[in-house]
């Protein structure tokens, strides 16, 4: 039996626990390690790991892999203090949600014989805890995996043995595009999410108005519920990425400003019009991508079901029920003006 | 039996027929139209309507209710069509989402002798049509009624009686403070989406940054998918009100950027984390009282169970895991810098 030390265990720590033990309880003793001893007592009773230990040095004992499953910047610190602990040959990978920084601290506190693989998986919920860890979390979903420098191969593949135990999918990717693409498509949404709830609960009606907030709101609103540390560590060690990510969306935000503003003649009207209905067949497209898991799904125009054919069909749907919208608003609009006209001249 | 007859038969039109079904099937007959008749085919197909008609006035013959169940810029061009075609003592209600221009639309063009109400429930999914609608969708959510002037007590007291057939909870407002309202927790949302998918999918790194998109953006990015029309329909009947909002946003997330540019002392640490700390415990709260329907929950001590005792008590620990947070990321910024000079002096 192979052991592996999953080090933090609450909801991606306690996660890897569980589909570990559902998929290869016969070839891996999984041992467990959290600072608060009352969440690693927790994991060891649900059955996320077969022994979560009270010291450090216990839980690494002769341990093939380490799975740093901690925040950001507790990884850091955790990289020195097991420095001295690891088994020669023993492979560390982590589960952070930044990696350049994380690549530069492996090579600085950890020892050179042992083999460093970033690894982040993109998954995730707004609850944390072990109580909240699912074996099923990482099915299908990306999993990034950044070999450091001087890692063997054997160190490598093992860690894609263990995304693929996982359900999930390797992505390989240099650190510094991971940390620029997930500022994108997963730091910024929380910074979204967070603005809105920050901007919509300080408003003095905001206990009046929060009574109709529905479904819409709690969705785009649901990030702002993730786990503030998590969320400050990620803004600190994503930090230039991150603010190039916020000023696009400001920019993105004033262009709404100005085409909200300018619905009152035809070029405004289409514009935004068009922006509605360009966002909405891109994310119809990635949705279709990320349901399917398949990436490549609209590129390949040589398979026989064309799947971008429906979203193109459904575009030239939408596209001239747009044109005709434009027409209604437009002519009732000018009707509008007119009964106004006739109004004052009647007065 | 009285006849209640729906117009527009898509998600919100479908839903509210098959509730009515399921719920008064012994007393209420159910007739439909939409200008799509095959959504109209459909609806009954599934046995969201007695009868969908071809015709708008077989439709609305001898109905007691007419619920306009079409986008906003389309109740106002329905409204001028059917208003010789009801009979005395009708009372018509819509489902549009803002409400100020409808009911200056009902004041202008529907005859004196019918009454109206205005209505909103505030429930949705980001698909459309009949085969997306459900009878459960609108339970236990807000559903805004806003009588028009004239409108007669028999006539609010029987759209109270729909809204609570629907399982919904009736909610008076009147309809500017509806809009201004709905444009912070719904509309706003929308804009928030789509200027998320539009930044993203708009960058030469879209086709690889996608493939890293996962829940987080799913969920914040949701909106994006819905109804273009509706969407732009949205954009210009509660312009005023939606600027507001995009333009608070815009400034929050010049906030954020400020803050998370300003990591690297105490000060702009700590008023970013405070700021997670806060949205997460607005968004909770907000949650909490969603989730169980109970609007005043945290307002009233005098119950035995304190629901914001349990959000004090999270706010207390994720305070001083912030602080302690504050403590490390500060001191390992400071160890980094003075490793940085160390190197310097060494090289």
């Amino acid at each position: 039996m192979d052991k592996i030390t999953i080090i933090g265990l609450g909801l991606i720590g306690g996660s890897i626990g569980f589909a570990l033990k559902a998929n290869a309880s016969d070839r891996i003793y999984v041992s467990g390690y959290d600072k608060d001893f009352d969440e690693g007592r927790k994991a060891e009773k649900l059955k996320a790991v077969d022994k979560a230990h009270w010291k450090l040095d216990d839980a690494l004992k002769d341990a093939k892999m380490v799975i740093l499953a901690v925040p950001v910047l507790a990884i850091r610190d955790m990289m020195k203090t097991i420095s001295e602990m690891l088994s020669p040959g023993c492979i560390v990978t982590d589960t952070g949600s930044t990696k350049l920084e994380i690549m530069k601290w492996a090579q600085d506190y950890l020892p050179e014989e042992v083999s460093f693989v970033g690894g982040h998986p993109m998954a995730g919920k707004e609850i944390s805890g072990v109580s909240a860890a699912d074996a099923s979390l990482f099915k299908n979903a990306r999993y990034a995996v950044i070999p450091g420098k001087g890692a063997t191969e054997g160190a490598v593949n093992s860690v894609i043995g263990l995304v693929d135990l996982l359900g999930a999918k390797p992505y390989f990717v240099d650190a510094e595009e991971h940390d620029s693409y997930v500022a994108a498509v997963s730091h910024l949404p929380i910074i979204m999410s967070t603005a809105l709830v920050s901007a919509t609960s300080g408003s003095p009606s905001w206990r009046e108005m929060s009574k109709l907030a529905a479904t819409g709101f709690r969705d785009v609103s649901r990030l702002a519920s993730g786990d503030p540390v998590m969320n400050l560590d990620i803004s600190v060690t994503n930090q230039e990425s991150l603010l190039y990510w916020i000023d696009r969306v400001i920019e993105e935000l004033q262009e709404f400003r100005q085409m909200v503003g300018n619905t009152g003649d035809e070029k405004g009207l289409e514009k935004l019009g068009d922006t509605f209905a360009k966002a909405w067949e891109s994310r119809e497209k990635w949705l279709r991508r990320f349901e399917s898991g398949d990436d490549d799904e609209d590129e390949d125009l040589s398979r026989p079901e064309l799947p971008s054919f429906g979203a193109q069909m459904m575009d030239m749907l939408v596209g001239s029920r747009l044109r005709e919208r434009y027409q209604d608003v437009l002519s009732s609009q000018q009707e509008r003006a007119e009964e106004r006209k006739g109004r004052h001249r009647r007065r």
